[in-house]
């Protein structure tokens, strides 16, 4: 399986130049430093990827429009992305998402489509094939990959002699693109995953050096929403390849880096975005004195974001 | 009166390199973007200022110390700064401060003081005098005043066409750099100070040709705790020469700018930071599509925020 290079990552950078926003490593403590990919527009490091798999299309190709079926950040990703091009997205949701969800994807620009959970990948699938559309996955595909490896590229740039990178780990694209980069250009760096203990799946995988799969229902009880899916092959070959560990945070924990990140670093951070702080603070006292923490991203409801900070 | 210049500005800027937070603008909405520097080391951009001044002070001098008599940002900004140079910093806070603030201020090694609200200024000025050391004012100093405007050449630098930027008001440091600084390399932008209407007494002056005092217990009903100084002869001559006007913002205002800033940038910024914020929200079809607010500070105390998020 041909794994991502940095060579394909430094040319990512350049191309999504001109709408990610370069952001700069934050003081969180005298030994740990935060990369806040919360402050990307749409909230999240996801813009990365999703602007990068477009920016590669042919002029052509993206003319006819891109979809994607992410709930999530990975929606806002690619709808903007689109925008930004001005080209059409659509972007299939389920049902029940939450209005407020619905009314930033239409936001962007995009066309929601709704139906039922169990449909949106066939159904995202068809409508590419009948718009003659190019379907974005989140995070199986090498361009979405070499884009969010940019993050990795950031960080050792501005902190060459970093010791350890703490990146959140769902689907793979992230760490992969991630520990790529870090891996190629300060090879002496550990590259350490972070899970939710109750969507531990690829913690568990990499143990065991094969893909070890968990029922979504599983993996859907953690509050980190952005966390629940699972690596592909392609993601799992590079985290095999360049990651040296995944490790696991308990809901608890998750919350306490919430409340961390607001008061020592001023920023708005969803579940999914904490973990990698939250894994920091598990055992401050043995990381390293230059360790990096990717804090993923910011979407978080405002009433579920006001009961924690309680 | 002597002013800075864009010069002594672009040197500040080589000078405070090393340690300030490098913001990057982020997206509010199509026509505003933030300059977060809520994000500094610190949470204020007072770390410019003061990092800066004792930058400029010569090695024999900086060591023997600095001393500082704010209770706010100011404060940990000097303390911030002189840890990082290695000299000592003695901080005169009022016997009432928050337990919080007095811990802080400690956890940058600086040493405390407390001294009764009154009390502070005059021990200030004792103290440095004992000591040989350094009195770093808030604002009323050219020093101070040219590392506040590295905020306005990094503005430009990354919006070269901003039709207008919006900067909170206080003391009048940050207002007076940032509007020196844009003036010089950006004319035809305008400068507009923003201060809350329970502490509004920079927008009467500046109205009035000439500074008008409001008496402190009417500055100090404003929750904003960062913006209830009032200009110096210094600072209230920049403003005159450079501002275009100020405007104010109700309490109300501000809470809404505090939501919106967490919601669509996801920031945690106090009060005083999201004044500008709010003077954007209070006529949003008004400004041009180049806006820039200046989001001054994060510091702001935990149940305060939930309170207002809820």
């Amino acid at each position: 399986m041909e794994l991502v290079t940095i060579s394909d990552i430094r040319a990512a950078a350049s191309l999504v130049a001109p709408v990610v926003v370069r952001t700069p490593l934050l003081r969180f403590d005298d030994r740990l430093s935060v990369k806040p990919e919360s402050l990307q527009p749409v909230g999240a490091f996801k813009l990365r990827g999703a602007y990068h798999a477009l920016a590669r299309l042919t002029d052509e190709v993206r003319a006819r429009g891109v979809v994607a079926f992410s709930s999530g950040n990975h929606a806002q990703a690619v709808a903007f992305a689109a925008r930004a091009f001005g080209v059409p997205a659509v972007i299939v949701l389920p049902e029940n998402a939450p209005a407020v969800k619905i009314a930033a994807t239409r936001g962007w620009g995009a066309t929601v489509e709704l139906v039922p959970m169990a449909d949106r990948e066939a159904r995202a699938y068809e409508l590419a094939e009948s718009l003659g559309a190019t379907l974005i996955p989140p995070f199986d595909h090498r361009d979405v990959i070499a884009g969010q490896g940019t993050v990795g590229l950031e960080i050792v740039a501005d902190r060459p002699e970093v010791d350890v990178v703490l990146v959140p780990v769902s689907g793979g694209g992230l760490v992969s693109g991630v520990a790529t980069a870090v891996k190629a250009l300060r090879p002496a760096a550990r590259v350490i995953g972070v899970e939710p203990e109750l969507a531990g799946d690829a913690a568990e995988s990499l143990r065991a050096g094969e893909l070890v799969r968990w029922q979504a229902v599983e993996r859907e009880r953690t509050s980190a929403d952005g966390l629940r899916a699972e690596p592909s092959e392609l993601t799992f070959a590079h985290m095999r390849a360049y990651v040296d560990d995944i490790v696991t945070v308990s809901e608890e924990e998750i919350a306490e880096a919430i409340r961390r990140l607001a008061r020592d670093t001023r920023l708005v951070v969803e579940p999914s975005g904490a973990v990698a702080v939250a894994a920091y603070l598990q055992r401050t006292e043995e990381w390293p004195a230059r360790t990096v923490a990717v804090v993923s991203g910011g979407n978080i409801d405002p009433d579920v974001f006001a009961k924690i900070m309680q």
